[in-house]
């Protein structure tokens, strides 16, 4: 066990998962208040569900919880001052593309600003978020590189990492998204964004 | 549609649910902060998880998210002052007959006292929550007259208005607890226990 350093703790999301989207919003800011670093985790749902015997999101497949979800995110949309809530007409939505532009700029300044377009883009506009050009749209507007990211974004390498968080999500007990780790201490759900980022602020010891 | 008196709102549980522990725990404290009045509604979640293809409350099949509310719930009782989490060692534990006793009290200043006492017993003491006796130390000890509620509590009318109460929450769109509702909205879980009442205490339209 190591102490983890200035507060940091790990984000692990979809582009898919509507929780996620409330967390993309908010976390960058809200973890500025308490002094604590975002560290991004894309991975994808979809093998973990498969792995853990569904064919889809729990609550895609239950149609009274999928009824439940879609009040609750009108809600939820209003409480943080988001766009009103529409249900995707492609839901959930893949985004394996975006997932890897993260992975290529998880370190830089521009992740937080890439997640929070695509997210805007699949919810508040319905776009579709897995083909190039509207990654590219994103991109050029933050000023990127676009192509070299995209390039990168296709490679061998980054197509492999992707495929490795995934399944590293689901050793660490992954269920769902988002998920919060801070240490070996896991969180899940939007709903406990501040619960984790409190006990991230405390300086909690790492899973190492 | 009419006018939801005096910001009542339904409060649907069961005390097998944990979720629903944190609520009972909570709710006559924050819904007198809003100024909000609690109609208690017992149900059976068995049948319902049955009607939605479940054998059990699904965290409980999912050893995953089981797992997972073990952490979470500790981190829940410490953040709301309630005794040390242990997992009972009958869980999900039946509770019928202390779901009718509540039948029985749903009008009365009694009903939340003793249904922080039967989860008291259930979840901080480890104890069967569906026997007479225990249920009747819990009413003595809140001086009522138990032989009376308990006779009323076995009566074939009280019996079937607890089966009559869980159809309804199904048809209602119930599929977990605690489930609150202001109006015809709902709301799913301990984590949206305050919004209810926000909601609440705005004084929205009830269902009928």
């Amino acid at each position: 066990m190591v102490s983890s350093p200035g507060g940091e703790f790990e984000f692990w999301f979809d582009f898919g998962s509507c929780y996620s989207y409330l967390s993309v919003m908010r976390i960058e800011g809200e973890a500025e208040k308490y002094g604590a670093r975002v560290k991004w985790r894309p991975m994808l749902l979809g093998p973990i569900f498969r792995a853990l015997g569904f064919q889809n999101a729990p609550f895609v497949i239950q149609k009274e919880k999928f009824a439940y979800v879609q009040m609750d995110m009108a809600r939820e949309c209003r409480k943080y001052g988001l766009p009103a809530w529409n249900t995707p007409s492609v839901f959930p939505r893949l985004g394996v593309l975006p997932l890897r532009i993260v992975l290529v700029g998880a370190e830089e300044t521009w992740v937080g600003a890439f997640c929070r377009e695509v997210m805007h883009r699949n919810y508040a506009l319905d776009q579709d978020i897995n083909e190039p050009e509207g990654m590219k749209v994103i991109l050029d507007a933050l000023h990127l590189d676009s192509r070299g990211i995209l390039a990168q974004a296709g490679s061998e390498e980054v197509k492999n990492e992707l495929r490795e968080r995934t399944e590293r999500a689901r050793v660490l007990g992954v269920f769902g998204a988002p998920t919060f780790f801070v240490g070996s201490q896991m969180f899940w759900g939007n709903d406990r964004l501040e619960d984790a980022l409190q006990e991230a602020s405390r300086g909690s010891s790492s899973r190492s």
